[in-house]
């Protein structure tokens, strides 16, 4: 439940569509790594606040006690931790568990793709934060995935809400949690759950509901800049500077206008500690809409400076910054979009097939084949003893081989083979 | 333990190995799918005879029961079988798990990659089994791994033999997988297996060595069908005939010097059924050693005609016949030719870094490289807002980058930028 097979078109597709990411991670300079698929159980509890209870774990069948890995994030730090590396621009492609309820038609699976990119050092601020943004404009603008909004925002400037709003220091985390509700239910749900759940004054739940409710620009981060409040808070006035220079960079980057500062943006995971985004497509319109509607997450990430400390036996942070791009849901569009073509995805690349018009022709169609692949070319025949012609080229026509490659009686005895173009049926003897 | 990470060196290796392989796997016209790395429990349950106490299990954490795939063959099975596929030819490469002994400096961990190519489908007889053979003999080749041998035999050969030998039918299974050891343990020891843990008689087990410690080519084969027990077997009969065939086939593609019939090959699985085969590296002889010794399988296969059905509700059956590529061994032998020949792998493909030489620059790289990304150009900065000249070409220097791409205030003023070869220091202005 909740995973699925790749039939060849889709693996075709996943194909193209991991290729255009890989080859921006490229463009950026990252380094390809690898981790295994398993992980102690220890190294992922706690990292993943509500997550948490979806993480696959192993049956004790003597030995360590293990986990099928969350996301590649976890991983990636406990990597840089255990080889005591402080430097690092990686990419890391591969598929992650959790055991969510599944919604196959939205693209959410129990197990799926990550791709993720990462920048791993301790550098002046905001650079490399720019940089992930940067990449997520350039792998969704690639794609033609429709117009798109990145919004942005950092966990110092939330956690400053909290605390002028009145929030103890132990509720920052479940208060952030709830905020992430957002752009899935209303405010008066976000609200309740505050007050209810979490425990919230309710006077600190409309307190913050005045905040969190604000997106814009540099402008907002100006107006933010003055509030008397906020001002005064020592963490929100860090994040607010540093989301000042993030936009003076992506300023130079020309991409401002798909970036949205926006304070309802929370990211459910534990271990941001700085900047976070997220990217969501937005519906194209077809009636008079006030605002376009967003049709989910495409793309998301932040800065976690804490998580590789809490893999070093002296805690020894490593600063880190990354983005993951969420490429189950984009490989639906791309799949809806393709049926809807009608453009049928060729599936192998053979470039010839090995046919005879008679019978008793096997030895010399093993023979030409034969020599075929030893010259590195792309060849298949039917794996039939007498074939007939009719079906040797229908086999063609029907998986997209551009020409056969056809040994007769005639031409054994010339010593030449046919060459023939399945589609226009033009033939050369060579 | 028995994983592992693969740092940026190790996993450039393996990509430059792995497209080996699927250039292969490409040449003979297979196409690509995907499974889960979670299978139902009961789908792998009863299919890998002695490993089958070697699958991971996942906890029940409520919903159904499952397991980590120990191969690709029995997801493939099953793929066939729920999308009622009669006819396929594939390449699947992904992480496979089981709960073995690692050996880790010899290639063998719990998490590993297999490359599997299969046909599926009803086909004249030997042509899609000599085609993996082919394939095998070609990445062998390919990959220059020195000299090798494709052991062949075939599971109707092996059950007549054990049939004449006076084996019941019901040990048929306990007594090939003894059979199956005699590549890495002396017969005397596979002897008294079948003797005691087994239970064969000592006449039965002394016959079938007789058999299973042959070894040759055609001239074998027609040996054992003048043979006269054998030939008077039904099962023996037909696995030695197409035998013969698939010598023959052999011979067209010309590789029948790397191939041996040999009767010890009994391949661990329980799901084969006729032709199995198995490549061996040779260990080159240094001294005067009378035979080549082996260091150890890198692929192995065979024809699997019964499996698909097993999986389907009315038993309806599928013939596929498919071959392993041994990718872990394989890479272990390559990971030590390149660190004994001292070449560094480049692990990223970044073609220029873009670079200041004074201060208060970061605006003018931002914007150069800004540029550079957006026209596909692998470009890289540092993340420093003044870092110094040297450090940056010394970047260029470790990391390989052939080029720097440089806006001093003279650049910026010219509007040029100054391109500078960081192998011969050559520069240009452009």
């Amino acid at each position: 439940q909740g995973t699925r097979d790749h039939a060849p078109a889709q693996a075709a597709l996943r194909d193209r569509l991991l290729s255009a990411v890989v080859s921006c991670f490229k463009r950026h300079g990252a380094a390809a790594i690898d981790t295994p698929a398993l992980e102690l159980r220890e190294t992922l509890v706690g990292k993943y606040g509500e997550g948490t209870k979806l993480i696959y774990e192993l049956q004790d069948q003597g030995g360590e006690l293990l986990a099928l890995r969350y996301d590649l994030t976890v991983p990636f730090a406990r990597y840089l931790a255990m080889n005591k590396i402080t430097n690092m621009k990686r990419y890391h492609i591969a598929k992650v568990y959790r055991r969510d309820n599944p919604a196959t038609t939205r693209g959410r699976y129990r197990e799926f793709y990550q791709c993720d990119f990462d920048i791993a050092g301790q550098f002046d601020p905001m650079i490399p934060d720019a940089e992930c943004l940067k990449i997520v404009h350039e792998i969704l603008s690639d794609l033609q995935l429709g117009d798109f909004v990145i919004k942005v925002n950092d966990r110092r400037i939330l956690n400053g809400v909290f605390a002028v709003c009145g929030v103890p220091e132990s509720k920052f985390i479940p208060a952030c949690s709830t905020v992430d509700k957002l752009d899935k239910v209303p405010w008066e749900e976000v609200r309740s759950e505050m007050v209810g759940e979490k425990g919230l004054s309710p006077e600190a739940a409309d307190h913050i509901g005045e905040y969190v409710q604000l997106h814009g620009g540099l402008d907002l981060i100006e107006q933010l800049l003055q509030d008397p409040k906020l001002s005064q808070n020592k963490l929100a006035k860090e994040g607010l500077g540093d989301m000042k220079l993030l936009f003076e960079y992506l300023t130079l980057f020309g991409i401002t206008g798909k970036i949205s500062f926006d304070l309802s943006l929370a990211r459910g995971l534990d271990y941001y500690t700085g900047v976070i985004f997220e990217a969501v497509l937005l519906q194209q319109e077809k009636e008079h809409v006030e605002e376009p509607v967003s049709i989910g997450s495409v793309a998301g990430g932040g800065r976690y400076d804490g998580l590789v400390g809490m893999f070093d036996p002296k805690g020894r942070k490593v600063p880190c910054v990354g983005v993951s791009i969420g490429i189950e849901r984009i490989f639906s569009i791309l799949e809806q979009r393709l049926e809807a073509s009608g453009e049928k995805l060729r599936t192998t690349e053979t470039q010839v097939l090995v046919a005879t018009p008679q019978k008793h022709l096997l030895a010399a169609r093993l023979k030409l084949i034969s020599e075929l692949w030893d010259a590195g070319i792309k060849a298949e025949m039917l794996y039939k003893k007498d074939p007939k012609l009719l079906k040797q080229l229908q086999y063609c026509e029907d998986t997209g081989i551009p020409l056969a490659a056809i040994v007769g009686e005639q031409e054994l005895a010339d010593g030449v083979v046919k060459l023939r173009d399945v589609a226009t049926r033009e033939e050369v003897r060579m």
